[in-house]
């Protein structure tokens, strides 16, 4: 394939960064692996209708009713009066088929919020990248990776699955700047063994105190669902697969 | 060593981040390899007396007397009717020995102004890594690396020499949050070849547009001159070694 033909693929390391990068023209991947975009793969994984990501606390709780769920975070933990917290098991349950889920968490809808104005948003973690990576390559856009970070800081986490795409898409999709070769490197670096790489990242330290060792597992599988999660007029449903 | 012993050590990979950093009781130490700090490293080291940073391009122009040259680039390359560009060749001149500079750059000025209410600012680069460790080891406030990266992108060679500090400071100072950590993986993967690791960088080839291969190769050699820059009273001049 001529250079010309591939796609262009960046990275934006925090959501704080996204003024930098265009947006129009673009398919936006939304990642926060811990754990706000691993469970929202999980919960269209096992039939949830919808999601609609809130940036506020209150406005989330206010929208709980017999059609709609509560769920999220705050520094990690489950929000009180809340239905759900941020545990991707807590989303398999086969009472939420088919329901809708208010869903805020500290970083993830942050970053989903600020991606608002790109052409296209799809929610990537590391239980959906291969059905992603399809999505992106059988689309003609340019890909633009938005990790959500820690509170602006920069994650590992999110870091080493921006480099999953890039690795994944070489040959479909160019890294544009300096970012994606930083993720890629360091992919390429952790990729047999995620979970030892990422054991002295701040955020897995963090969740290790929430005992949450098990989650952490969880969200470092690959490809063991077959959903891309698309935001449409500012809610999450299940993307249509080729 | 116990852990509450060791200093700590963060880096802030863009200048668009800095705010998310505490700036009290740190050394900041300014990064901008290619080629910023790489030229106020080779201007002190060869005696040039104190360089003045300038954010604004007219500002630096109107600087200019017989006791101050001015001195820096737009896009990388030399400003018209400015004495001096932004190649560490042009620093070792022996007629600048005991002169001031007015300095301005596209992103090293701003990641110095930006860090200006830290308690203490040094410019580090590859040029003088080993006497920027052994100043740092020498002193008791906690550190931070920031990259002045490319019109408020990451880039790598910044990252790799934050990344750099980290690693050489292993055991004197510990990594407070995922930027170290992430800098650290890259130079412990580039350390062997900087040059070849960076081949692909975006900032390298755009200055290898540019025909300057030998700034690049000169800018990556390590710990050739004994000096540390320091920022008094907004004044970059040389610091005091053990």
């Amino acid at each position: 394939m001529a250079a010309s033909s591939l796609k262009r693929i960046d990275v934006c390391l925090s959501p704080e960064l996204i003024d930098l990068y265009p947006l129009e023209n673009r398919t936006v991947v939304v990642i926060d692996i811990l754990r706000a975009t691993s469970c929202v793969t999980t919960a269209l994984a096992h039939g949830v209708g919808e999601i609609v990501p809130v940036a506020d606390l209150e406005a989330c709780r206010g929208m709980r009713s017999a059609e709609c769920c509560t769920a999220g975070e705050r520094n990690g933990e489950k929000v009180d009066g809340f239905d759900l917290g941020n545990s991707p098991f807590e989303y398999m349950n086969p009472e939420l088929a088919g329901k809708r889920i208010a869903f805020t968490t500290t970083n993830g809808t942050r970053a989903i919020n600020k991606s608002l104005s790109a052409d296209e948003i799809i929610i990537g973690s590391f239980l959906n990248l291969h059905a992603v990576v399809r999505y992106l390559k059988s689309g003609t856009r340019d890909i633009l990776a938005v990790c959500a970070g820690w509170k602006g800081k920069v994650n590992l986490e999110d870091t080493l699955f921006a480099g999953a795409l890039v690795h994944e898409l070489a040959g479909d999709a160019e890294p544009e700047c300096d970012a994606p070769l930083m993720a890629l490197h360091l992919y390429r670096q952790a990729q047999h063994d995620l979970a030892g790489f990422l054991s002295n990242s701040s955020h897995v330290k963090r969740l290790k105190r929430l005992h949450i060792e098990k989650d952490i597992a969880f969200c470092l599988e690959r490809g063991k669902y077959d959903v891309v999660p698309v935001v449409r007029g500012g809610v999450i449903v299940k993307g249509n697969l080729l």
